[in-house]
């Protein structure tokens, strides 16, 4: 099956996920029968192309490396706006990868809108749309016969969401724990070390695990957002992520740390959803983990996911929760899941 | 979409599928806008009957549980051979429960290649006919445009196998390595406590965790079985049983298990898979594990396997491993999951 892709912003994850695409070309098309043309363009910042017959991506990403406009790009049509690209162009598949708020999902609410309403498969990294407007997306793309695919917003390539929606199909996901922001769980464990809070944060920073700002994962909010997305979508709940209960990690002392050892426990960042009187609630908060519970030793950027089942008990997910190049990689898995299903319905015609 | 369902053996595995599906139905109707009939059942012990317009499961059942032959049931068409059952009913879904041989693939594999070839889906959790055949069922599967899923022939409920086959799609999976047997797990866990071999060994037949014969789980041929399937599933491998290195854990005793926690390890039962020269290797044996790994933490009948990918890093699954009820709940996953492609399908035409 061949797509024809357009972005909806050009980030670090769009850009790593056009790499991907190039040097995965033929081994699309030989494993999977999936071909592509990326036609359109459209980043606030970067510019705007549309070429319906498909852009030279090499081109694209030589001008972006070198931090130019990609309207230098020869040929096509310049300057159309994120709506028009998404209106206006062929695609079929929009990408949409642009910022994330929390509160009101915007940008990418009215972009993912856009794309269902227009019959357009969406697949997202951006947790905005999704934590806010779930319930209302996934109607939009069933009554579309759409795809609206999301693995990366949650372990970025750690494919813990499909896990729940496929895998666990046929399962009641009684409650969700884990560990889901790898910042946090390197701080911690750098600081298990014995560095400071401040000292552990700086090396974050320097690693690119920490924004410049690092409130949203210091005090949780990165942690809610992924939680509201694992209820809503796999335990039916409508949460918004001011109805979550949240302490991020800036009270954690190094003496803390230590006393919980001597008491047999790590400290970890953990986020959870339950069930209590037929409605969901989560928190996210420190918590003492026992030495003797393997996600005490989900370390570093390790994130953790446990699914409690009334079927089939406790299944976890362990993998790397964050990098640019790892959300790509799920945006991948989205388009591949999509090729699979209207390849296989091809077929059987 | 509505499902006509033939179960080709109905022992444990099957009789607990079919209680499923009986608790379930309401959940599957609201849920998945899944309906079944049950229409034939075949098993060499337990007799025969086909009604093509559906089975009072709830009478059969009856029967079974008292131990009497479903050739009793009031009404169908009794005595057809498995082969004839899966000819001659007007089931598109076969469920293949028989017994398993990891050398022949049979009774399973001639039952699964007829079922493809007559263009009816297959959902089985025999590891015989995939470790046997898994690529010449794989191209009939396809050719026919038909489903081939068998989610329950590794760890049981845990979704090991679509998890490496869907949701790391686009991954390249370099190794697998784990624990990928309850009983012997169960064993082990079990002699660090203090008891004996034998003693481990008899609380776990008692438990229901091991046969009377329990040769197929501590020689490791069990192991052997599931690490053939996920290394010809997951890693385009060849193999066959004979191919893989074995050793099991009756040569392991309580002072192995000290000796090593002494040295800061546990003994498990490791599995795994990787390449090696453009070929496929695999393994069976006990490991020492360093106390600093979660998989040291992997106790009881828990199972574990991770994936190694070029991707995204190591992606592990932690679940249960074993027992009738949850491989019953892997059909159950697999039947939404032909289910959830097909209505998509017919949605879109």
């Amino acid at each position: 099956m061949k797509f024809n892709i357009a972005f909806i912003g050009f980030g670090v994850v769009g850009q790593s996920f056009t790499r991907i695409l190039l040097k995965k070309r033929d081994f699309l098309r030989k494993k999977y029968d999936l071909d592509y043309d990326v036609v359109a363009i459209s980043d606030i910042v970067k510019g705007s192309v549309l070429d319906e017959r498909g852009l030279n991506l090499s081109s694209i990403l030589k001008l972006v490396e070198r931090g130019r406009s990609i309207e230098l790009y020869e040929g096509g049509r310049k300057g159309l706006s994120s709506l028009e690209t998404i209106q206006e162009s062929n695609a079929n598949v929009i990408v949409e990868v642009t910022w994330t708020n929390l509160r009101t999902g915007e940008p990418g609410l009215t972009h993912v809108r856009k794309a269902l309403e227009l019959g357009k498969h969406v697949i997202t990294t951006n947790k905005g749309p999704i934590a806010v407007a779930y319930r209302e997306l996934k109607r939009l793309a069933d009554s579309r016969y759409v795809f609206l695919r999301f693995e990366g917003t949650v372990l970025s390539g750690t494919p813990a969401l499909n896990l729940g929606l496929e895998a666990l199909a046929g399962s009641y996901v009684k409650s969700i724990r884990g560990i889901v922001n790898g910042t946090t769980n390197y701080i911690l464990t750098e600081m298990e070390k014995g560095r400071s809070y401040a000292e552990a944060l700086r090396e974050a920073q320097r690693l690119g695990y920490a924004e410049a700002d690092p409130t949203m994962d210091v005090e949780g909010w990165d942690a809610v957002g992924k939680m509201v997305i694992l209820a809503n979508v796999l335990m039916d709940g409508d949460l918004k992520v001011d109805d979550v209960e949240r302490i991020g990690i800036t009270g954690i002392t190094s003496f803390d740390l230590e006393r919980a050892l001597k008491e047999g426990c790590r400290i970890k960042l953990i986020a959870k959803a339950w069930r209590e009187d037929d409605a969901i609630k989560a928190k996210v908060s420190p918590e003492k983990v026992p030495l003797t519970d393997f996600l005490a030793y989900v370390d570093g950027t390790l994130n953790a996911l446990t699914f409690s089942t009334n079927c089939i008990g406790d299944i976890t997910i362990i993998g790397r929760g964050a990098g640019g190049v790892e959300a790509a990689h799920a945006l991948l898995s989205d388009l591949i899941a999509v090729n699979r299903h209207l390849s296989f319905m091809e077929g059987r015609r």
